[in-house]
């Protein structure tokens, strides 16, 4: 919102956000089309959408502003067709929404969605020259709503396409929620020959400085030509559009709320590097890309399956509510090495007999450390011991997310004995036996 | 445990953990204490620690063993009394217990709590010529266990040890919940002069490659010596002992299950950093270490505050539980920008009718994002418009876990209404107005 001011003289001039507007101030006058206020600006300054694409603002004080033209004008993309067939590798690409196919609505200064996803190609033609690319609208889902109903949803979308004929899958997703996303598939995708990549944007795309467009052109470029036969996220590794990773989906994190290179790839290094050049180097060992006719989706999951995060002062009442609730797994978000509180002095803040009762129960109990990096290991302390002796299975250096969806998509497809054994078995990278020295915040 | 063949031979041969064996393979003979086995290390290998505090694994095939000594001789201290008075300044040091006061139990493979800890200063001579350090056994807790309880009675005793003329406080600490206890300090303690350092030790202090002296050195250089008058953790930078960094209490985060530089400062940089020869150099603004005759604790805490985290089919029934149990403050580590599911597609998975109730009921409602880094911001999209609408309150770059000990501190000494008001305004460093570009997983 801009301020009282600025409203009330917008008001009575009868000019609204997507007008095309002239302001004459002290040194210049500008032309171009009147933005919302932008999130961190003054809110004494104005700003346009300049012809060139680019905003300015413009101190309001002393200045004079007139409408000139009226509209809703989106910033406007040229409309190139994408060029299908030829001898390029064929991509499906699939669109479940997000930042990345979205716009910010001049009118409330929120972002909406695009309403096609072809959209998204008409600012990246160089997307023709990397593959055969085929844009299939599967939903339009803001991350934070997706679910283990979308990720089946995506699943077997992708099982469809490789089916089809695809030689890789790119994905469109939000950016908050794409690594359980990311997770998800890892497990429920077998068999299929090439990368499946997923990928978004931190900027919207209508913005200068929105990755969008770098982002989807990695991407395309590592589902078309990369060796890797794995499930994993393509996006910026810096803040400059230089080099761009691809992460191995049980591994990634969304580690900064904002900045383009969020993703980072946690107790292992990314699978390989790629710039738009066009060179991609491999850094870690993967799956390779191989021979499949098509691929296996197999998308059982129980969704009783909660994350439960021990920390000072956390009460252990809150494993009996899920016990209640008849959920079938827990996995914990313990301190350090794997701790929750078991202190015999403070009456009832032990977690110890409520965990040892819903492993008694049936109940599935993983620990993992919301330490992040590192790995979890029952044997150094005493209390450790305590919890692995109460049936806690220690999952060593997953993340408390992969975890999650791991133990999910075990219970919905496993029996739970078979599910239990597997938890801390290492099914498709997301657990390695031993940890590198430089795999700390990098 | 070592395997199958060594146990029972052991056996067999009465050789007990801790008792002089000698061994003698293909090219050598090893005399020394029979240690238990590495917890990396293979099964087959028996580990023993050699006269001259080095510990060395041998093959058990084809090597013979025979015990010359029993005994249970723990890696011995030389007797040194810590030099008192002088002209130097006075720290004191709070004894909390942790991994820094603790050793091997060479019976149980476990680790115990030193009995005494004036034992740390042994092995650190040079502490005498730093400060004159007066060790206050305070309590021995494992760092699991502490809880408000205890990070009260640790302020009270840190404002008694300024009243008793202090210059400065180390107080030695477990390590995985340390930084909730350096949050909790930041918001209890009041007019102290100069700073309060938290330490501790990611390896027991009977272990070679031990960082327990070299933090309690740097920790009470920085004690002693530096011009912060803030609360803070002080542990190695990197894994060598050439750099050591104090971290804000507020902004600390353990950020590895076992890496000796695992503290990270989040969203500022450290604000100091100090070498072993006594260099400190300042890195960030920060309040200076100043006159006064003492501190002053308000321990005050509300302990019906939880922390919850919003994720993919994670279900909002969880608010629900915590109104039911009375509880009087929420803090969400939501998903990116500060999300929680709100989507209307999937019946009864939104939060935004749960989180509303909460508010309405008077439950103190906060955001903060699970990426760790970066800010929350309820501005950018149309769903985080919705929660905020509700009443959340978006809590800036503040760590989920200060939040949630701010909060509850808050709650603890101030009426609803102004704690509400306070959780996202900055008190003592925990906020700041804007990020820097650099402050990313350094």
């Amino acid at each position: 919102m801009y301020s009282k001011r600025i409203n009330d003289f917008l008001k009575s001039a009868g000019i609204g956000i997507g007008d095309i507007v002239r302001i004459v101030s002290k040194e210049h006058t500008y032309e171009g089309e009147l933005m919302p206020r932008s999130e961190a600006g003054d809110d004494n300054v104005v700003v346009i959408k300049l012809p060139n694409g680019y905003n300015v603002g413009i101190s309001f004080e002393g200045a004079r502003m007139e409408k000139i033209g009226s509209g809703e004008r989106v910033h406007s993309f040229p409309k190139l067709e994408l060029k299908r067939g030829g001898s390029l590798p064929r991509v499906s690409l699939l669109y479940t929404g997000g930042t990345i196919g979205s716009k910010l609505d001049y009118k409330t200064g929120g972002v909406y969605m695009l309403l096609k996803p072809e959209e998204l190609f008409y600012e990246v033609p160089e997307i023709s020259s990397i593959a055969d690319v085929e844009p299939i609208n599967l939903m339009s889902i803001a991350s934070e709503d997706m679910s283990p109903a979308e990720w089946r949803v995506i699943a077997n979308a992708a099982e469809k396409a490789f089916e089809d004929g695809a030689r890789g899958v790119v994905i469109t997703h939000g950016t908050d929620t794409m690594h359980y996303t990311s997770a998800a598939l890892s497990f429920m995708l077998k068999d299929f020959r090439a990368p499946v990549v997923l990928t978004g944007a931190q900027r919207s795309s209508d913005r200068g400085s929105s990755d969008a467009f770098t982002n989807l052109i990695a991407s395309t470029m590592m589902a078309a030509k990369s060796d890797i036969g794995e499930v994993g996220i393509c996006m910026h590794n810096s803040p400059s559009d230089d080099l761009f990773s691809f992460i191995r989906g049980t591994r990634a994190r969304k580690m900064h709320t904002s900045r383009r290179d969020a993703f980072r790839s946690i107790n292992n290094s990314a699978i390989a590097y790629a710039k738009l050049d066009g060179r991609i180097e491999y850094k870690s060992e993967h799956k390779r890309a191989g021979r499949s006719d098509g691929a296996k989706a197999i998308t059982g999951f129980e969704t009783k399956v909660a994350i439960v995060k021990a920390y000072p002062g956390s009460a252990p009442d809150i494993i009996e509510y899920y016990k209640d609730k008849k959920y079938k797994g827990l996995i914990i978000e313990g301190t350090g090495l794997g701790h929750t509180p078991v202190s015999t002095t403070h009456r009832g803040m032990s977690w110890l007999p409520n965990i040892k009762d819903a492993v008694e129960s049936g109940i599935v109990v993983g620990m993992t450390s919301q330490c992040l990096y590192g790995r979890v290991n029952p044997n150094v302390y005493r209390n450790l011991r305590m919890l692995s002796g109460a049936g806690v299975i220690y999952c060593e250096d997953m993340l408390p997310e992969t975890a999650y969806v791991k133990l999910g998509w075990l219970l919905g497809n496993y029996k739970r004995e078979e599910a239990s054994t597997l938890l801390n078995r290492n099914l498709v990278g997301e657990i390695k036996e031993r940890s590198m020295v430089d795999e700390f915040l990098v």
